[in-house]
């Protein structure tokens, strides 16, 4: 494969497709796009976000070619400069972009070419934008994975710091957004942790297959020249290589996985949001979170809104539509790449932002903000443990314990359960709790009722009881706290 | 009602609450909003580009407020004056728009009030931010909808230019893919007339929805002061007022169901995009588009991409993501305003970006650049008449023709089918076409053949056939032309 | 336009594509449809629904074919014969469906034929499924639409009902789930009228869309027989004619405009549901709903689950769901009909469903069963007006009232607001409401402050003042509800 | 924990909720369900598919109780039997599906009631339907995963199958659906490989998160019997246990997870069916699909319609839209569980149904159906080889190996980019191939331009020297084949 470089220095063209890109494409057009495509087809505007990883993708691929034999040390080495240079401008915002060399690449790759002559006309070697986006965008997205798991674990953090502090706090369970049974506020604060954990977890899914690298796929069917893919791919942490190239340039479903990851966390948000709001309106009561996360309102000077997690709940849908959008995008395309691929940015910088915006204020908004000195989190949720306990007396929370407790007794559980609603109509009649029926009225439902029923239909009682895996009796939701703790790498 | 506003020379606080806001809200504050929640909840970035029509707004309410001695005439003229002059600031981009304020509503009243003091401070009166944004946003769009119909009058005039030159060019009929029947190139070309035209039509119908005037609900109940509502709809071209305060605020749909009109325009250019793309697939090679409207390859030098009806087919996830969006967002909000519905503009503007953006691209890749001179449209598609011919011989496209013949010579039009598949069968097997099997042969299948036959196999015989309204025939589709023309306002 | 049909009797062909279904399509086809093939493209099981239709619009093609000589009358009479006979089968259940056939057409069509004979055959003259599909799914769909229409309407009915017997009933207003006014609770059920005539606007625009004809078009191209379009449309009640022939093969615009504006009803129909389901929460306790509309726990006795509002609000996503669904299907189709829009009616049919029984549901649940002889309707929801009105204490819901009063006095309506906020602030800390702050506090905030102010700080006087269009007052309640009644055409 | 099911038997009362449910829910209900909310909210007519998992899961369950002491074994044999005998019922299709009973779940249970009595009552005890649901829906939906995949593998064998046949075969390979290099008809089959074991992947990540346990979470806080969860998860083959009851009875994340996955195989369906259509429309005649997989029209005797891959693309929209639909559901509910959820059910059956159907008619229209005796498959897809090279010559498929060509002899590739354009251009004027330009033409363009260029621009020369990882050179295919096949554990 040899030594094919060595007569590059006397050959130089004075001009290449770049230093006409204003009049037209190439030799084969007869006349420049128009103002209007131009601005229609760019994609500079927002794909300039990518430079990094583009640049980490070209110095990989000069790194192989020169390896590979395929480009001089010389060339490599000028290269290297040449984004060194360019990097910095970046950095320094002197990097002036331009609308008509369309993208990232041909901006990067024009301005190299300035810099450093022909070795710069010789990256492009064995490549294409196709499988050049491809990879940009690849390793863009498995970095902001990598910021959205912490993220998530930082938020499941969040979560258990409150729980620990809430283990023995009754909060009304609902079902049907009707009192249901009392439930440890730590154990509330769980079930998130565990639907925040489940998030991490898909996350790690999604990354696998966002992992692989498509460079050397060129154009759509792989490239004549010997390229070691398996040695860019090594290079740019990439844990395998696109095993076929008109797959490679054309598949977009990690975007549309991450899209659906993505949208679960925000569902998951929502949820959660939707808690605060309704646990922060008056009628409920059981938390304030701090002023810096609400607003007032300009009319009405009583107002305290909870306007982040309204908002965050709104974001769901902004991320759910970048999703269907991205599916509608993708169905009944044909192979290989086709234009329309390049739709797949915006949504897709748009829901990583959402979804670290959101996440970090969630964890300031549900703990507090990190004191850099103690470690410790200050400013959080507040909670208001008598309301709670309050509103858990207001819907029969233990008429599951009676029936149970009758259950022990003999009864099967189906004639307990009808016992019981008999026992709760007969409570309702007389407008009070069922643990307010004295001994004589209860035992008129069933004999075998004692005195020690009233144990059983106490809040905390039933909390206790409730002594299983998963349930919400104290001892568990503290084992839960150490096991999250320990897979979480966070000290008890 | 009275002459309340007298005694405000007196008086003069010297803070407001604005003067604050990047200390905390108001006094109910205990600490400012943290610098990431500000850029979390504010919409400033975004929502600055309503600025024409809060001022327009502000402008209606305060001269509405002077005719009600709610504020002096005196206070009008300052806020006119005050207004004109941040219209210039914005106009030649001197405005310092301030994250801290929020939105674009606080933002122009503060600098009101900077400008001419108490007078901007009176302005808010008897109203709130949240019929304020609902009277911005929906004044913004009707302007849109109506620029957007426009448009969408300009293509149906391209496809009617290209189409007039086409009547006689004969396409394969597709469905399935598999020719069908011969058709008029103009007829084709119609059928897409004919949806944007039903496009125009549900823009109407979002207009009148779009056109309500929501101010003067204030922030969810009405207000305490003698508002002419009427008189503020009628200075601002609008068509009602909205009749319910709660609704008022809270009420998005017209945001859904002008997503969803768009959505059907992105649809059916998705369709015409699609077609575009096949036509000038080597395979075809029915049509060009001119370069201008294509771009070539980084690595392969011979290629022409069909780069914008790609790209606009993409776009439809685009505005189909936000539909979605935008449903999401409101499904289950209780009354009144929530915070959430803030995500309404991005997605809103975002669609009539890429709306506008599209049909005026499409206007000139269908029918060419206006010269202004001559008033005719130059450099449109370039038809290739022989290639659609040639493939509309390709498949047996005249068999209904037969079929049809066969049942005017008596056959029921079921037994004239199969009789029909018989006679396509052996043309297969002779590979030929159904008008070149000699008239014995073609007898064999039925007796009452005769030698006008051929004429009803011809491609032109059959497209001359189809005379009745809607049909293919020429004369239908001139007629067609004619009548959108006049429909248009378009000279014949 | 002749007699050609005289010829038919001596011509009788024994087999037509029919009889030989289960063995292949035509001559053309090598062997028959796999079994799994059929079951996969066969739409009988669902599209028999749409038998009505079909046969209403055979009978004015028959018609038609009939006044244009295309047909005998004979023929005709033997059509509506046949055609009687298959509606009294398919009522009665007699009526044998079979998956061989495909669709409600074939099956409906090889019965004809197997009843009349030629006549049968000669049917589907001048017509093809593609175009007898659409305006079978256009007239279906369009009495659905009046179905609905009706529907909506009989809600606004039920939910004024219910407002008329409410004006002067108080509920806490709320922004951001705060209590920020009291309105009237008539006036916060008005609101939800405004939202479902909106709706029964949008459905009559939609309805225009559908009510018009494709049959005549033929396949895709139009036909060569002289139909007389325009009496096919006017014998089905339809306002106009599809004016192009490849359009109204391939148009499913209809579909997604109704899918769109059902969506519309069930994010109406989710918000009032959320509604309902956070008042009959324990912590609100402002209403309850019938026995009937609730259910039990298997294992909780206590509970009563507000399950048709829960379910109700979760079928939001069933429709929103199969909106998504049908654009997706458009999105990207060449024209002209492709086997894809088979999909499109088990979404339509499953959208009617919804939203029928939703409404009908609401209507009951929200003002109770109709009483045959009374007229009147019982056992609707019930309102808890002192929950509510206790309710809209919690959270100094009259401050803007109190600022109003200060404007009203003289200050600048951002001097007032920030006043005010001070004076919440106080009230806080001693843990009462505004009004319950003696006057010497109040006047502490500002020197104008008299006695009057009381007045202002009532919930009844806050509402009261409210008296502008749109506003909460009574009396503005009460003029809508005699506008809305009288628009209903319902007596006042 | 103790032997307190002793007293079983002399306790007996005669009536449970369940024999009461045609009159009301349990006595706390004071009417019966309306006929209409039955039938809205009654899940038994669709649910009742999951009854082999209920049954599974409660006598997993059953047995649990039994070992832990909380029934008898006498009890749990009883419930053996009586299960036993329902899974025979309802096989033989004997079983009375009563609406009035609402679901799967209250039907068993009553029919196991009815016929064993008192143990039927006590199989309830300690579970709720909140987690019996949850549990049987996962049961169910890992079975299918399961069919899935195997589906899904058994479709990448047979585009293997077709790809092994087709290694040498020349394709045009389009970007943009312009030609663009010659590729390997198996290398664009090996594309929908990939695609397809991306899908095998995902379905087994779902996998895992639906393969845990919630029973024993009870309605929503865990329950007081001394459960053991874990082995009723060892019992049901499931990899885990549920750790927090509130998210266990309230988390549908798997759900949205196969509805994305499944949305996933779709596009990719969509995709492949788009190609199929593309190859089969008459300007391409690239394939034949058997006549079994196509339908005829009811008009135009000589057509062949790709009847399933449209109608496949069709059914993309389908599961999209569920998955919109489920997203929706869930999108801002509060903890724990709410009837909404029961809309998860229907979307997920469809969405089974869907994806089955459509990837096992898929294995056999690719590659045919199989001979049981030879074990092969026949009757798929007919490959036109000769239309496929023809159509590669059509658009200088080859000028990209000018450009390397060039790039070899010493230009940098942006150079010899731009002089191929010339070439182009040239050979476009003379209307012929690149290949057809005599020698001395082409120097015109390069002096270094040998006798070996020829060799360069065929079709052939092209693909073989395409030759690295992924690169459609036919030793690579055969290369990825061999992977493939050893991955899938099909013989070679």
């Amino acid at each position: 494969m040899a030594a094919f470089f060595l007569r590059l220095t006397f050959l130089h063209m004075s001009t290449n497709q770049f230093d006409k890109k204003s009049q037209a494409w190439s030799a084969l057009f007869s006349e420049p796009m128009s103002e209007l495509v131009q601005r229609y087809t760019a994609s500079v505007d927002f794909d300039q976000r990518l430079w990094r990883a583009d640049i980490a993708g070209s110095l990989a691929h000069a790194s192989m070619l020169a390896t590979q034999g395929v480009i001089s040390e010389q060339d490599r080495s000028e290269i290297e400069r040449g984004m060194s240079q360019i990097s910095k401008e970046i950095e320094g915002g002197d990097f002036e972009w331009k609308l008509a060399l369309e993208d990232v690449h041909l901006n990067i790759e024009a301005r190299l070419t300035q810099l450093i002559g022909d070795a710069g006309k010789r990256l492009h070697t064995g490549r294409s934008r196709n499988d050049q986006v491809a990879t940009d965008i690849r390793l863009w997205l498995r970095d902001e994975i990598d910021l959205i798991a912490g993220l998530l674990r930082e938020l499941q953090g969040a979560l258990i710091e409150v729980a620990e502090k809430n283990v023995e706090v009754i909060l009304p369970g609902f079902t049907h957004l009707q009192v249901a049974q009392p439930v440890s506020f730590a154990h509330h604060l769980l079930a998130y942790v565990e639907m925040f954990s489940r998030d991490e977890a898909r996350m790690a899914d999604v990354r696998k297959r966002v992992n692989q690298l498509p460079l050397g796929s060129a154009a759509l069917a792989g490239t004549t020249y010997p390229l070691d893919r398996e040695l860019v791919a090594r290079t740019l942490g990439m844990e395998g290589v696109c095993q076929n190239s008109l797959d490679a340039v054309s598949d977009r479903d990690f975007a549309i996985e991450f899209s659906a990851a993505s949208s679960l966390v925000m569902v998951h948000i929502s949820r959660l949001s939707e808690e605060l709001i309704l646990w922060m309106s008056q009628n409920f009561g059981f938390i304030k979170i701090a002023d810096r996360f609400t607003t007032g309102s300009s009319i009405m000077p009583q107002k305290k809104n909870p306007d982040v997690p309204e908002l965050a709940r709104g974001k769901t849908g902004r991320v759910v539509g970048h999703l269907m959008g991205l599916i509608t995008l993708m169905k009944g395309q044909p192979l290989a790449y086709n234009k329309d691929n390049q739709e797949d940015k915006e949504p897709l910088f748009d829901i990583v932002d959402t979804v670290r915006d959101t996440l970090r204020i969630f964890v300031e908004m549900i703990a507090g903000q990190l004191d850099a000195q103690t470690g410790s989190r200050q400013g959080g949720i507040t909670v208001n443990a008598p309301a709670m306990e309050q509103a858990a007396l207001k819907g029969y929370a233990t008429a599951t314990d009676l029936a149970d407790y009758l259950v022990k007794k003999g009864l099967p559980f189906r004639d307990a359960h009808e016992t019981v609603a008999h026992a709760v109509k007969a409570a309702q009649s007389h407008n009070c709790d069922l643990s307010e029926l004295p001994l004589a009225v209860l035992q008129g439902f069933h004999p075998d009722i004692e005195k020690d029923v009233y144990e059983v239909l106490s809040l905390r009682g039933s909390l206790n009881a409730r002594n299983t895996l998963g349930g919400t009796a104290p001892a568990q939701v503290r084992a839960q706290i150490t096991r999250h703790k320990a897979r979480l790498g966070v000290a008890s």
